[in-house]
């Protein structure tokens, strides 16, 4: 499919992905508060894609600079603006640290004349995200199995990376090999990525899945109806622990319980290093009413609270592999994954 | 609250459950048919009510017997579509054996003269069920410690037995009884029976309580936030399996990970010495279109298929005590169990 993400010479235009599957609308960011608010509200999504995203917010954060405005100060406060808008994905903090690369090659150029590097930065990001979700897709396929049926949770194709995606990459060249026979797609509350975007994007792959309800995993792997399990991540600690969408967690949790491999694929941009542990990552917790509401229906009485944390930690002992642009990481993750990042 | 059922002399009126809580909406069941469809389509439901809900539907087939008909022939139809509407609650298969003894009495007997025997067997199920909850209430509070945060999955409060509820009533007695802090009320997708039916008693209860997504029980619980599970059951295999509403199995897998004692609540009705194991029971699929569509909102593409299983098994070592008006059976549930029956 095409990319949900394009550049448009003076604006960022985006497939919002809160309206899918029932309307295909594309929305024009012009400012770096633009891009934010777009984050934020998860009309572009996807640990890989909001990277690429945030770097083409920092261009047009610096492009609407004052005349004159030094580059500095200017990154600081876009960068800062930028990086709030989802604290949990580890790739937005690292696309926006190698804009304040470029942003910090020439600190006291005029801001405005940074616009157009940083837009070629963002390309850039976007061309190695291809690469690396080509290179995943071949690893990862390698995982499964003829007649694999691989449980999935949220989303992690297209939508999520620009490009093949990461898991999603994976179930796609899997299903292209002739390793998958069906792919088991969790609905994903409250904002229900998996049965909004991932069944679309399988549908219109023509990849043969069937939706089920969060709650429905310990069931059909009960049943023997799961060979593996491989889920995306938007932050990997350094020592393999995964934070991924909320729920992904009990999913591992199930699939050790029933021997069936559980494996996360993410470019190495997902892990930090500055991370020791799922212990330190900022868990972003977002408003009640995505719970409590669903589009325009309330499903609960009205003045009932809710607990939405948007993401959980699968701790590293529950991760068969990790699949990666420069490899397949197994445990101990520690020196897998200090292996990979060197490379 | 008042109860969810009342029998009004010549019908059976059933507050739809389906449309709480935007609206409170009397339903008439006229005939067996009318509440073997009010069952099937989650109307009224709750293992123990809809037993109770069966028993008057007995009665109303009866009563609509031709003038003359024997009361055997006319019981065994009756009997087999009541039996038909819901396949898993075992209280429902319970209370036609009660009504059977009932029309076996006096199997020559006209039909008709056995409808006004049924309403008083219902009405004696209804009392009974009133003091099994009564005493559950009382035996599982003690289970609870003051300050307790309880997870609860579905609904099994007034609305799931016509009283105080099974694990809905230890949560309102423990509440009364200063051991009970707060209530985390899993949404319970796909029919949202937490968000809707769940939070709409605790909040009238005037209960603590915060919704959560189904996906989200890992990470309350991983942060310390769950001290204690309290759930429902729909049928109890000799063994101690505990089918119950889809996703009690993986709250179950979770709470036993985090040493977070997981407790089920129900009277004897619930437990079928004809079910040797879980592997017995038989599993309700309920329609896609639950998966993939919320009233009538469509959230997935049109053709997306979906399984939807409407319960799963939670193995008896997942299960630190089952709850019962007969006693706090603890393993191994084989001889807790006989002795609770046989009591």
């Amino acid at each position: 499919m095409d990319a949900p993400l394009r550049w448009a010479g003076d604006a960022l235009e985006l497939l919002d992905q809160t309206r899918l599957p029932a309307e295909e609308v594309w929305i024009r960011c012009e400012s770096a508060e633009d891009v934010a608010d777009a984050i934020r509200r998860l009309a572009v999504r996807g640990a890989p894609l909001i990277g690429i995203a945030g770097a083409y917010g920092a261009a047009l954060g610096m492009r609407a600079a004052t005349e004159g405005e030094p580059a500095a100060a200017r990154f600081d406060a876009v960068a800062r603006l930028l990086a709030a808008s989802r604290p949990t994905a580890a790739n937005l903090g690292w696309a926006l640290e190698r804009a304040r690369e470029v942003a910090g090659r020439e600190p006291d150029k005029p801001a405005r004349d940074l616009a157009e590097p940083l837009v070629d930065l963002a390309e850039k990001l976007a061309a190695d995200q291809r690469a690396a979700d080509e290179r995943m897709a071949k690893l990862g396929a390698q995982l499964l199995e003829p007649g694999d049926r691989v449980l999935t949770h949220c989303n992690t194709g297209a939508l999520a990376t620009g490009a093949l995606g990461t898991a999603g990459g994976i179930l796609a060249e899997a299903w292209s090999a002739g390793r998958l026979a069906q792919v088991w797609v969790d609905e994903t509350r409250p904002l229900l990525q998996g049965a909004r975007l991932t069944a679309w994007e399988l549908a219109r792959a023509g990849i043969p899945f069937r939706l089920l309800t969060d709650a429905s995993a310990g069931i059909v792997m009960a049943r023997g109806l799961v060979d593996r399990v491989v889920v995306g991540a938007d932050r990997i600690a350094r020592n393999g622990d995964v934070a991924n969408k909320v729920g992904t967690y009990g999913v591992a949790v199930l699939a050790a319980r029933h021997r069936i491999p559980f494996y996360v694929a993410a470019p190495r941009s997902t892990i930090d290093l500055d991370t020791p542990t799922g212990d330190e990552v900022q868990i972003e917790e977002r408003d009640a009413t995505e719970v409590t509401t669903l589009g325009e229906v309330a499903i609960a009485p009205p003045d009932a609270g809710a607990v939405n944390f948007a993401f959980d930690v699968t701790p590293n002992e529950l991760v068969a592999a990790i699949v990666t642009e420069a490899g397949v990481l197994e445990p101990p993750y520690e020196e897998s994954i200090e292996r990979a990042l060197a490379a």
